[in-house]
C-alpha cells in the first residue's frame, strides 16, 4: 500500500494530462461521468463494505476508539448516500465556462472573465472515506483532476472507491487519471507530493490541527487552509433573548463535534443577570458542561446553575464537545476584541435588534462567515446555497470560507478585438 | 540599512495592528491619506532626489549597466509621475465593503458576499523604486497593511519615498505602521519574512526569474507568482494578414522589455509562404532578429528576409528583446499543443476571422489573458480598465492575470437573519 517517491512524481504528471482533456470537456460528459459513477458505487456495495471491514478490523486491532470507527464505517446506507452526493453533483451548474463579467473598452476591446479549471487538485485528508467521492464529484465538475490521499486507515476502503469512481470516468469516455487516489505511505511520499510545484495547482488538507500545519509548513504548491473553527455567539444589550437562547443552544448542541459549532458565548453585561440563567438552564439540560469567567460563575451559580471556572486556556479552545465557554463584556468593543483575539476567523454570530450594532460586528468581525441574528450552523455550503462544498476556508486567499465548486475554479481574461493594438 | 531577525517580526507584527485599523477605516480617509501622500512626494522631491543619487552613484561604482541604472534614476518628472500615480488611485472605487451578490434561502436567511481586505501584504521587488508608492497606494486603498521590501540598490531612494508616504498617512490619521519599508538585509531576514505565517497574508514577488523561485521555494505564507511571460501570437489561416502583421509588430515592437510582449510567432503553413515574407520585412526593418524553424527560415531566406535557424532553447523563451522565434504549424492544434508545451501561461494571442476556431482557442489556450485579434499587450491592469494594478498573476489561485484593487480583497459571508437555526 505504499509508494515510492518517483511513483508520486508519476501519478501527478497523469494527472496533470488528464487535466488537460478534463478543462475542456462538456458539461455532458463530465455529467454523464458523474451519474456512472454513483452506479459503480451503488454496483461495488459488496466490494465497498469487504473492504471497509479490513480497515475496520486493523483499527479495531490498533485499539481506535468509538468516534474513529464511526468515522471509518461503511454500511449500505452510508453508501447509497456516497452515491446520492455524487449523483447530486450532476444537477449544479458547471462553473467552467462561466462568463463573470464583461465589459467594452474605449479603443472598442471587449473584455469577458470567464471562469476555468485550476487544474490538479491534491486532497490530504483523514480517515472518513465518504471525502474520497464526494471530492472527487467536485473536482470533476469543476474541470479539475483530483489526487486523493487518504488516511492509511482508510486505505482499503478508498482504494476500492477509486476503482468504483474509475469505472464510471471510463465509462463516460473521460480518462481515468482524472480521480487517483494516491496510497498512502511514508511521510517522505507525502512530502514530494508537497513540492511538486507545476504539476499540482492547489492543495486542500483536511482534517486535525497537526496535519494541516505539517501540510502548510512543507508545502512548495499553494494550500488552502481549514483549521479550526472557534465561533462565538454575542448576545448583544439588546438581544431578543428568546432568540439569543434559541441560538446559543443551536449553535453549541446541534452537532459539537464540528466545526461551526459554537466554543464560546459572549454576553453583554446588562443582560447577563436576565439571559445567563436562562441559557445556563437550556444548556445544561442538554448535557453541556459550562465554564464561565468570574462574573459568569456569580450569577448562575446565584441561579442554582452548575458551572465551572474558566481557566485562560478556555477561551479560544475548540472543545468540539459538549462543553462551552461563557464570558461577560462589558459591549460591542470588547466582544469583537475578545473574538480579534482568540477567534479562529470561522464564524461569529451576534444577537441584537439593534441594526446599527449589528452592522459594525458584521463589518469589523474578523471571520469568513458573520451571522446576524441566525446560528453559527449555517456557515456551510448546503446551508449557504453553494449545492456542496470541499471544506471551509479559513484563511483569505482564493477562498474564504465554505468552498463550492466556482471556489475550485479560477478566471482568465478574454479579451475580443478588431485588430487593436497598443 | 540592515535588519535584525526579531526586527523583522516588529514590523510585521506593527503592519498586523495597522491593517486592524485599515480594514474598517472609511473610504474618504483612505482618500484624504493618498492624496496627502502625493503632496509629500512633490514636497519631498529634494530629498528624494538626492536619496536616490546615493543609489545611483553606489550603482555607477557597482558598475551596473544602464538598463538597470534607468530603472533606478529618479528625476522630477517621475517623482511627478509617482504622484500622480498616487492621487489617481484615490479617484477608484473602493473595493472594501463592496457587495458582490447576495441571495435569500428558503429558510428566509438572506446572504451576501462582501469584499474585505486580505490583511497584510508583502511586496518584493527590485531595483524600480517607483514601486514603493505605487505598491502602497494600491495597498492602502484596498485596505491592507503593506510591508515593501525593494532591492538594496534602491534601499536610499525606497527609505526616503517611505517616509514622504508616512507624512501623509499622518496628516490623514491613518497609523505610519499601515505602509513599512522593509530594510533590504541579509538573506535571513527575507526568509524570516517568508515565513510568518499568520501575521503576513501575501506575498507578491516581482522581478528576476530567480528572485520569484527564491521566495517561492522558502514562503510558508501564501504568494502570488508573477513569473515571466512567453507570449504567443498564432496567426491562423483565416487571418487578416495585415491586421496580423501589425498584431505581430506590435507585440514584439512596441515594448519588448516587458513580460507581455510576443516572444514567438507560429504561422499555419497555408498562409506562410505569403505572411512570412512581409511581416518578416517590417519586423527586420525594426531591427527584430528572426530564428525560424526549416519551414521558417526557408520562405524567409527565398524571399530575401534575414533569419537565423531556431535551436530548441528558443521555443518557450522569454527574450525580453528584439528577437522573434517563428515556427510554421499545421494548424490549430499544433499551435495550441505547442502553447501548452513552451507557453507560460501568461498571454497567448490568436489572428483569424474565423469565430469558431477563435473560440476554440480562447478557451484551450492556457493563459491569463487570451487575444482574439488584439495584441499581446493588452494584457495589463490598466489596458483591461482595471485601474491600476500591482503585478500580472501567472498562477491560477486566488487571481490570475493582472492583480487590480479587488484582486487585493477576499470576500466573507454576511448571514442576516431573524433567529434562524438548524
Amino acid at each position: 500500500m505504499s509508494v515510492a517517491k518517483e511513483d508520486v512524481r508519476s501519478l501527478a504528471e497523469a494527472a496533470r494530462a488528464a487535466s488537460r482533456v478534463l478543462a475542456t470537456a462538456p458539461t455532458g460528459q463530465k455529467d454523464e461521468a458523474l451519474r456512472a459513477m454513483a452506479r459503480h458505487l451503488r454496483g461495488a456495495l459488496p466490494t465497498l463494505l469487504a473492504a471497509n471491514e479490513a480497515d475496520m478490523a486493523a483499527a479495531r486491532t490498533a485499539g481506535k476508539g468509538g468516534a474513529f470507527l464511526d468515522r471509518l464505517l461503511l454500511d449500505a446506507s452510508r453508501v447509497e448516500g456516497m452515491a446520492q452526493a455524487v449523483e447530486s453533483v450532476a444537477g449544479l451548474k458547471d462553473p467552467v465556462g462561466e462568463v463573470t463579467e464583461e465589459w467594452d473598452r474605449p479603443n472598442g476591446l471587449h473584455v469577458r472573465k470567464v471562469r476555468l479549471p485550476l487544474g490538479v487538485v491534491l486532497m490530504i485528508y483523514e480517515a472518513r472515506p465518504n471525502v474520497t467521492s464526494d471530492a472527487a464529484a467536485l473536482c470533476l465538475k469543476s474541470g479539475n483532476a483530483a489526487l486523493l490521499r487518504g488516511g492509511s486507515e482508510a486505505a482499503h476502503s478508498n482504494a476500492a472507491i477509486a476503482s468504483a469512481l474509475a469505472a464510471g470516468l471510463t465509462e463516460a469516455g473521460l480518462p481515468a487519471a482524472c480521480i487517483q487516489p494516491v496510497p498512502p505511505g511514508e511521510r517522505e511520499t507525502l512530502l514530494e507530493l508537497l513540492k511538486l510545484e507545476g504539476l499540482i495547482d492547489l492543495c486542500i488538507p483536511r482534517g486535525g490541527e497537526g496535519l494541516i500545519r505539517f501540510v502548510a509548513e512543507n508545502a512548495r504548491i499553494p494550500v488552502v487552509k481549514h483549521y479550526k473553527g472557534v465561533c462565538h455567539v454575542y448576545v448583544h444589550a439588546a438581544a431578543d433573548l428568546d432568540m439569543a437562547t434559541r441560538i446559543a443552544v443551536n449553535a453549541k448542541t446541534s452537532r459539537p463535534g464540528v466545526c461551526n459549532a459554537a466554543e464560546c458565548l459572549l454576553v453583554d453585561r446588562a443582560v447577563a443577570e436576565r439571559f445567563l440563567p436562562q441559557v445556563g438552564r437550556e444548556l445544561v439540560a442538554r448535557g453541556v458542561e459550562l465554564r464561565g469567567d468570574a462574573a459568569t460563575a456569580q450569577v448562575l451559580s446565584r441561579a442554582g446553575v452548575p458551572v465551572t471556572p474558566a481557566s485562560e486556556e478556555d477561551w479560544g479552545r475548540e472543545f468540539l464537545d459538549l462543553i462551552l465557554a461563557v464570558r461577560v463584556v462589558e459591549g460591542l468593543d470588547e466582544a469583537l476584541g475578545h473574538i480579534s483575539r482568540y477567534g479562529s476567523e470561522h464564524t461569529e454570530a451576534i444577537v441584537t435588534s439593534d441594526e446599527a450594532v449589528a452592522g459594525r460586528f458584521t463589518r469589523e468581525a474578523q471571520a469568513s462567515a458573520v451571522a446576524w441574528n441566525a446560528s453559527t450552523r449555517f456557515n456551510d455550503g448546503g446551508e449557504l446555497g453553494l449545492g456542496a462544498e470541499i471544506g471551509i476556508s479559513t484563511s483569505r486567499l482564493h477562498a474564504f470560507g465554505p468552498m463550492g465548486l466556482r471556489e475550485l475554479t479560477s478566471q482568465k481574461y478574454v479579451i475580443l478585438g478588431q485588430g487593436q493594438v497598443r
